[in-house]
């Protein structure tokens, strides 16, 4: 190993054979896993290198075995909070003890993220995952980066990429019929900035079930603002003084729907009884510990990272997909939802 | 540059020299920013590696410059919560240019630390930022991995290694102390997990400093339970039964602070007149969309990140340091704190 001030050679395969007792070329096969080689044998050669705190020099055994074991996220999404469950989802289907996953964050600076892609490249990484901060499309990295590249949460602007994103209609559609089954009929939508598709999708998905069943949107408005809980404070106000008679509320965020939660404690209407009350994310920390816990659509984000994975390794492997691939939503139910009694 | 399927072979300095119309000292020259190179050669040979999608062979650079220009910041916090504002801090100090953060999430599992360890040493980073899950201390690395590592947020068990960590007693101290400043005579603490080092280090501020002003801790005790919304909900109850002449709530966290909020407008105390409320982690989401915004305790961490950063790049540079750095953290005031009337 090379340290800063160069005073020590790196450790080399040929101080870990000679540790161990063994050819270079039997080490050599040990550390890779090779299985010609005894038990007894590999275990001395992986002691010997532990002891020396070896690494096996991966950008030769990448020249070799065409992968390096490295996987790079390239994120914009500022809080982590949908990278962070897309990351962990990739590395369970990666296998922890197969492949690292390098999370670089690029605030959603273009430079930055040249940067970070360049030095994710020159690693050799095997390929890319790419998280945007928002459910939008972004610009592609392009297809000459040598490494295949799946795009997740927010799709690439060019459909010969692959990308992977949530199903935000359907999303809409699954929290609208949650509430009729509930037995509501004076459905109301606040959600955030109407710059995002998300919440455009979100909105259509609702309204086109509100309209198959017949039923009117309360407040005769989808109430677009921003994604706080201020505003789903502020929209809440607005909408119970247009239609008192609202009995639940579907929020475009669980951010939202507890300030939302929020007023209606203020104006004594029950929740659930007299308003159901459902959010959106599943963000843990809001969601599960609102008075009461909230319903609200899990993204599936977990799932959309192993499945990102899983097309990221088929590409590596030479199955390289493209176009846009949409994954449901799940309905969460807690006790801000319940049949009308 | 290698693709998955082997097709093609990886681009070289030769490529790029041969493109460009120089010779390939003059690229390697031009694409290590060194001076001799005219600025029109070099914005050719810029173009050249761009068209090229060529990375550098920055395992060659760093074997002649003695660094990578990569970080590696190894967590074990799950949410992202504590580990994402120390990364953007460290970026910040290294500046986003020169050094890209690899962030690999361990999860608080010694072999998947074990596995990203090595997959980061491989890669030669130059050197480590360790984040752990809470403000605890945790086993040493070692000394032996060839880079210099500084572990922030939870401190390293190994007196020799560099551990930068918040001052959470001087916190204590400084929440109460805003809180005596603003009137308040009868104070109570209600904050989360015994077991965490932190949470003992708050109480033991805040009671010190209570004990300097002649005070009494409000409940006749610290209310330790849970770092959640619903516990401040239960603590509140509890202590408004026991000690209903409290004036002030000094809560272990932000969610425990919601909590305290939640039940302050159920029983119709109004905040900050009648109960003044202080959080504690500057949780935006949380403290500035509460009602009324929540003044708060901010234990600076992006700062942690930059300070990490530095002693980090000054122990690359061969000027190593030891030891624990405590780091102040600072007052937030919002509205749910005020002068009595």
């Amino acid at each position: 190993m090379v340290t800063s001030n160069g005073t020590a050679r790196p450790v080399t395969l040929r101080d870990v054979a000679r540790l161990a007792g063994v050819s270079v070329a039997t080490a050599s096969k040990a550390l890779n896993g090779q299985p010609q080689v005894k038990a007894e044998t590999r275990s001395r050669v992986m002691e010997a290198a532990a002891q020396l705190s070896f690494s096996p020099n991966t950008l030769a055994q990448a020249l070799i075995g065409g992968r390096t074991g490295t996987v790079g996220l390239l994120t914009s999404d500022l809080e982590g909070r949908f990278s962070i469950p897309i990351l962990m989802g990739a590395e369970d289907a990666f296998g922890s003890d197969q492949i690292s996953v390098f999370l670089c964050d690029a605030r959603g600076d273009a430079i930055r993220e040249k940067h970070h892609l360049r030095a994710l490249l020159s690693r050799r990484v095997d390929g890319l995952i790419v998280v945007g901060a928002r459910p939008d499309s972004r610009p592609s990295l392009g297809r000459d980066l040598g490494v295949p590249v799946v795009y997740a949460y927010s799709p690439s602007d060019d459909p010969e990429d692959l990308s992977l994103v949530t199903d935000n209609e359907a999303a809409g559609r699954l929290a609208v019929d949650h509430l009729i089954s509930c037995g509501r009929t004076r459905i109301a939508h606040i959600t955030g900035d109407p710059s995002y598709g998300a919440a455009q999708d979100r909105a259509r998905g609702a309204r086109s079930r509100l309209t198959e069943a017949g039923l009117p949107l309360a407040g005769d408005q989808v109430w677009f603002g921003m994604w706080s809980e201020a505003w789903g404070r502020g929209a809440t106000r607005m909408l119970l003084r247009k239609d008192p008679s609202v009995d639940a509320v579907f929020a475009g965020s669980d951010e939202i729907a507890r300030g939302v939660l929020d007023v209606l404690h203020q104006e004594g209407l029950d929740v659930p009884s007299r308003v159901a009350v459902i959010g959106f994310d599943n963000w843990e920390v809001l969601a599960a510990n609102a008075r009461p816990p909230l319903s609200t659509i899990d993204m599936q984000l977990e799932e959309l990272g192993r499945r990102a994975a899983q097309r990221l390794f088929a590409a590596i492997d030479g199955n390289p997909a493209s176009g846009t691939e949409t994954l449901p939503c799940r309905l969460i139910t807690r006790e801000s939802t319940a049949p009308l009694g």
